[in-house]
């Protein structure tokens, strides 16, 4: 398979599994990560709901994250389309994210688009666009 | 990454983001576009929720729903899974679709499944057999 | 494309369709067959949903399907995400399952995550890790 495949299925699945740690890694040193919704982009509007500039940024919300937060209360479950090249280094695809709570009750999370840029095998800059109005509060873990 | 891929990463995400246009220019100018439900087909019913049978239907069909709609009042989102072959030129994938309303609320919109007959890289027959019931009135968007 | 993605492709497709008879065929003799859900992974307890530890097991599963139902009450559809490779012949992948009823009303049904390892072109073993809490009653057909 394409490298970008494989770059995005272990970037949904190490979310999935917990391995937040792992999903660092698939950035660069100089990456930038950001999390805006649909709204905001089409309206110009500035809001941001997750930005890490750098990937310390994202190495110390990632400990924050587990130092908060004893146990995970919910299970991430991402289902990922098929890539559409915009050039030599960047593709967007649509994701669905599905949340389970701890009861086993799956539900609609996000649905949006990342639009991604690579340098080598990392990641350089990630734009999480969500159509979903996304609630603040259930933000802690990266989408 | 296949042509196939391409073709179906393009198509999702021409409807979703509002290309129609780009949406069109992926059809053979001698295509069928039609939508049906499953009931439909598995009962050899003959009830067409869409058919356009060439091209210059599926400009006029644009054409129009520009002219009705000032705005789009949703979000569509495609998650389409991976694709099976079906012969040398056809293939068929099965699709997730999600709308987002103006409160930023996504919902499962309709499942289903595309049959697909490429010409060269454009597609020549697109059947979209949907498992969902369709609500005609929302049909305004193609699927 | 590759023969994993044909593979899974065929994979959910055959369940959807009612093609279970196909479905079976994309086993090896000798495979295992297996639904759990996370909570009893995470919880290292030995509920199993689902267990056939040989082909012949998959087929009884199936025959016996068929003289119980004589229509199938419902509609599957697998939207699976991208390839994950865990080794040279094993792989993981996300998916997302809806159902539709003979009301063509569809909903979210569970969505989990694939383990596959294949002998050849066949599967050897399939564990399927659901994050839904499955609903035994529903289970008469696979994941």
């Amino acid at each position: 398979m394409s490298p970008w495949y494989d770059l995005m299925a272990e970037y949904g699945m190490a979310l999935d599994e917990d391995r937040l740690e792992d999903w660092v890694e698939l950035f660069a040193e100089d990456c930038d990560y950001r999390v805006v919704t649909r709204e905001n982009v089409e309206q110009e509007l500035p809001n941001v709901l997750i930005w890490c500039d750098n990937k310390n940024m994202l190495r110390d919300r990632v400990e924050s994250y587990r130092q908060v937060n004893l146990y995970n209360p919910h299970y991430d479950r991402h289902v990922i389309g098929p890539l559409r090249k915009l050039g030599e280094n960047a593709f967007e695809a649509s994701y669905s994210l599905f949340q389970t709570d701890l009861e086993g009750v799956s539900r609609l999370f996000s649905v949006g688009r990342y639009r991604v840029e690579v340098t080598g095998k990392q990641i350089k800059t990630m734009l999480v666009i969500a159509d979903t109005g996304a609630i603040p509060s259930l933000l802690a873990t990266p989408i």
